[in-house]
């Protein structure tokens, strides 16, 4: 099998270049694209309890924490004690954090307003089906050999 | 539009889910998935220029050179001069490399067997379709805002 057939290769040069591009147009507004995917996992008006933004984003917990106290520091966020939890902390935008929220979400809505706009419905949906079935077979282990190669 | 309907949170979480997959695999080897794509990308017999190892993974050199290192202090691969071209290094595969290359080519395959044997024809061509379609756009700087937002 040539690479250039291969579903993981295309998953990985794709969602690279689109990585890329992210981040390029972060880089333009002194940002990056995980603090942008940060944002907008921030619930706009009622914050998010910090320890739900780690598994929604699939982000380990040391690089998540860096990437908060760096938003700390730049005034987008800012933490607030959780009143439906003594113990925990709600994650909240500043208002300037909002701001660049709202460009991160327009990056991200052209982005796929673009892309729809260039392929057929049908195209769309088996492209997210075989998404879907990737993900249900990793749910299910099947990509492990059980005679442990 | 809700985060599970867009395009790149869909690309973004099917390659993480996939690269996780590959890392629990490579890791009951005692190697990483980056090593495996290394392995994979040096030439069985004739070795791979170091330059061109880079490009072709769309990794960083310093990431790449770090990696490299360790790969040789494990013994999985060599340097050796290019009998080509004077002042250039081919990364070689050691005995032991070779084995290690054979395991990674077995789980790449078996991942895209298994997603192949779920998923019909059409889909397939159109899951590669949408990302020819997403890559091309990216190429034609589609998704900037020429009114710079």
């Amino acid at each position: 099998m040539h690479k250039e057939e291969s579903i993981d290769h295309h998953l990985r040069a794709t969602w690279q270049a689109v990585s890329k591009m992210y981040n390029e147009q972060a880089t333009k507004h002194d940002s990056t694209m995980a603090t942008a995917f940060v944002l907008l996992s921030i619930d706009y008006e009622n914050g998010t309890p910090s320890t739900s933004l780690g598994p929604h984003m699939g982000m380990e917990a040391t690089s998540l924490s860096r990437i908060l106290k760096n938003m700390e520091d730049k005034g987008v966020i800012y933490r607030e004690k959780n009143p439906q939890d003594g113990r925990g902390v709600l994650i909240k935008l500043t208002e300037f954090g909002k701001e660049k929220r709202a460009f991160a979400k327009k990056v991200v809505l052209r982005f796929n307003n673009v892309v729809k706009a260039n392929v057929t419905n049908e195209q769309l949906k088996n492209f997210f089906e075989v998404m879907r079935v990737i993900n249900t077979l990793i749910g299910k282990n099947a990509f492990y050999d059980t005679k442990k190669v």
